[in-house]
């Protein structure tokens, strides 16, 4: 099993980094690229590139997922790899990206070594961008995983519009799409991510690596408030149905559960996130708002307490705003563990690496979370400064960096040689 | 003093204000033609026409204002008036058409009289169609007489930016204008205005007119909240700086606001509105939320009590959510009263009417709150049904809508004659 000098492979994926980074660049220093906005399509273009001149046969589907794929095995299952390039709207570098160069990176050493060492992997190696994971202006997140694991309905997800009402199947047809031939959920043997934490509990306990053990639990609701339009100055008060008031009460209302219920040891996040306000005129009173609202905690406890004051509640918002409150769009998971044998497998590497390391939930969702449970899947943390994410600020160093290169990289040449993840 | 039969000059305006209302019109019986949308446009090309076909020499100034002259003294000042034609998104038919169309109707009758006595006026009679009272695409409101009574710059006006960023000044000149010419405030004698009420103070008391008698004070602010961005999921709440929580707080104190200072003698009228978030994403907490915030009384005590308290409870938001409130584009007016000559003049024409009346204050502003203090003003009210407003159920009867033209007529002529109004 040579390899290259760590200074030399590590000074070849910082390279790379800094390259993808450029795409969608912001002033300060994140990246503004959504899933099929041009910046977008300009990285996936220079991704492919990137893939075929290492070696990677290139393909997508339908819902614009993108493959590179090294075909050792004729026939043979991949051992998939990836993560997504696409960020939140002045977001950071890393989240996704990171983990999408780190698997080109891995897949590209696990190859070498097999080459070198004239053996045969028992699996082909796959690496992916997953279309839409940040889901910030098409909905849902997490779409193209969603699609390929069969959550999703393709067509349903083509048919999804933007807030301004652009049709993401016409926006792919815009930007093209490379040759078909891409793996399905059945060509998949194995799924390994890594992903920056976007928290700080890596960071608190000096650890390199999270060894992903479960999902937080959740309740991610689309609440629709209906009121009355009308004159924001003569209306008397006692005559309003204001949308944008009540609206405003489910945001105190999401904070006030959280301080209700969240202690140190079962931590309870909620968030209201994408207000739209209609009309949204100077003088007028909204007719309609509507927001996305989001329970999560590690305890599906505290998060159906969470639930039952939410929903106790919202008559008595709707009575204070006389609007009406319709809530839909519910998605809801529980506590979803990673298959204990793909956590043992990564802390041996993790061990025999030297990196510290410990097990941790993941709180926001991934791609790998729509893996889990299809196939055997291995999810992997790396620290996140002061946990700042979705924001241009977000770091994590380039010595923590490397180092989850050179863990995904074992883990991958373990699942491609056919130790089992689940 | 003859005029045509009462049966058949109000037919003549409910069959133009029929046709008027089909500009923008929507499902549900209102309309949307926000000023320099193309129903707006589509409008005002056709009231250029019907200006014109009724022999009004028609002329539009720099910011949009549109004018229909009849010049019978050469030479003379004007008595000018008029409403606006723009309308709220999904708004009303009413609010401003029904002002401007009663003053052209008013104008031509005043006209035909001379003529027909064969008596010259001491002035000249103007229509106007003022641009943009609303303000709800391109702010600030009363945007055209702002600028015509140089309260407002019209470089400045026409430099504003839509939430899109649309310059006013280049759509504008898309939308190309009529022949210049048009009168100064320097050209005008006196103004009279004619509106919807918005409000249920006349119909609940069961007048036909409200003579206007003063504008409410009013503080109008526009705030931005300042926050971080950052992950809806992950981020630990104690690290959040969530500027729609921010927002939401405000939302709600506006209430809370009126809830405790409000009492039927005096009351308050608070509102937030037009909310916009950035960056407006299903997974990021907010960065930041700019908002209009309105208080407004009869009483300037109890405003000022508003005040104080809306500022009092600011640095309490800020610790709450983690953010900073900037308070900027502050515009604050007293109780403005409108001349007590106007009054009386226009009680006697409502008098001579038979019509009910009392006096009444305007919550809401209009142009002719510009006009007033600048040149004698009259202005008067005909009521909502329900005081319903900026939303498509707005309705005046059509025995209101026809006796206020009647009562503009009067005035109008004795406007014309020189009765003085201040």
């Amino acid at each position: 099993m040579t390899d290259t000098a760590p200074t030399e492979r590590h000074a070849a994926f910082l390279d790379d980094f800094a390259t993808l980074s450029g795409f969608g660049a912001t002033d300060r220093g994140g990246v503004h690229r959504e899933a099929a906005s041009d910046a977008d399509a300009a990285q996936r273009a220079w991704f492919g590139e990137l893939l075929t001149a290492r070696g990677f046969r290139v393909c997508a589907d339908r819902v614009g997922n993108q493959f590179g794929l090294l075909d050792a095995v004729p026939g043979a299952p991949y051992v998939l790899v990836g993560s997504h390039l696409d960020s939140q709207p002045f977001g950071g570098r890393y989240d996704g990206a990171y983990g999408v160069l780190a698997a080109v990176h891995a897949a590209q050493r696990v190859a070498a070594r097999s080459r070198q060492a004239g053996t045969a992997p028992r699996y082909n190696l796959g690496v992916v961008n997953w279309f839409n994971e940040e889901g910030s202006r098409f909905t849902p997140s997490m779409m193209g995983s969603s699609v390929f694991t069969g959550l999703l309905d393709a067509d349903t997800a083509l048919d999804t519009r933007d807030l301004r009402g652009v049709r993401l199947g016409d926006r792919l047809a815009e930007l093209g799409r490379p040759g078909g031939g891409a793996p399905v959920l059945d060509d998949v043997a194995a799924y390994a991510e890594i992903h920056i934490e976007q928290g700080r509990v890596l960071e608190d306990g000096g650890h390199a690596i999270g060894l992903v053990c479960a999902t937080w639990s959740a309740h991610k609701y689309f609440l629709t408030v209906e009121g009355e339009q009308s004159h924001t100055g003569s209306t008397v008060m006692t005559d309003r149905r204001d949308a944008l008031l009540g609206a405003a009460h489910l945001t105190v209302l999401a904070r006030e559960i959280s301080d209700a219920l969240s202690t140190p040891d079962t931590p309870l996040h909620t968030s209201v996130s994408q207000l739209t306000v209609e009309p949204n005129s100077p003088v007028t009173v909204a007719r309609e708002a509507r927001l996305h609202l989001d329970l999560r905690s590690p305890d599906e406890t505290v998060l159906e307490r969470a639930n039952a004051m939410l929903h106790e509640r919202i008559p008595e918002i709707e009575r204070l705003a006389r609007v009406r409150i319709a809530v839909a769009g519910a998605h809801h998971w529980g506590v979803r563990p990673f298959p204990a044998a793909g956590i043992e497998l990564a802390r041996g590497c993790a061990t025999g690496l030297g990196l510290s390391h410990r097990e941790i939930m993941t709180i926001a969702g991934h791609d790998s979370v729509n893996m889990n449970g299809r196939v055997p899947t291995v999810m992997l943390f790396v620290p996140s400064v002061e946990g700042i994410s979705h924001n241009e600020g977000e770091l994590t160093h380039d010595a923590d960096a490397c180092a989850g290169v050179d863990l995904l990289t074992e883990v991958v040449d373990r699942l491609a040689a056919g130790v089992p993840a689940a």
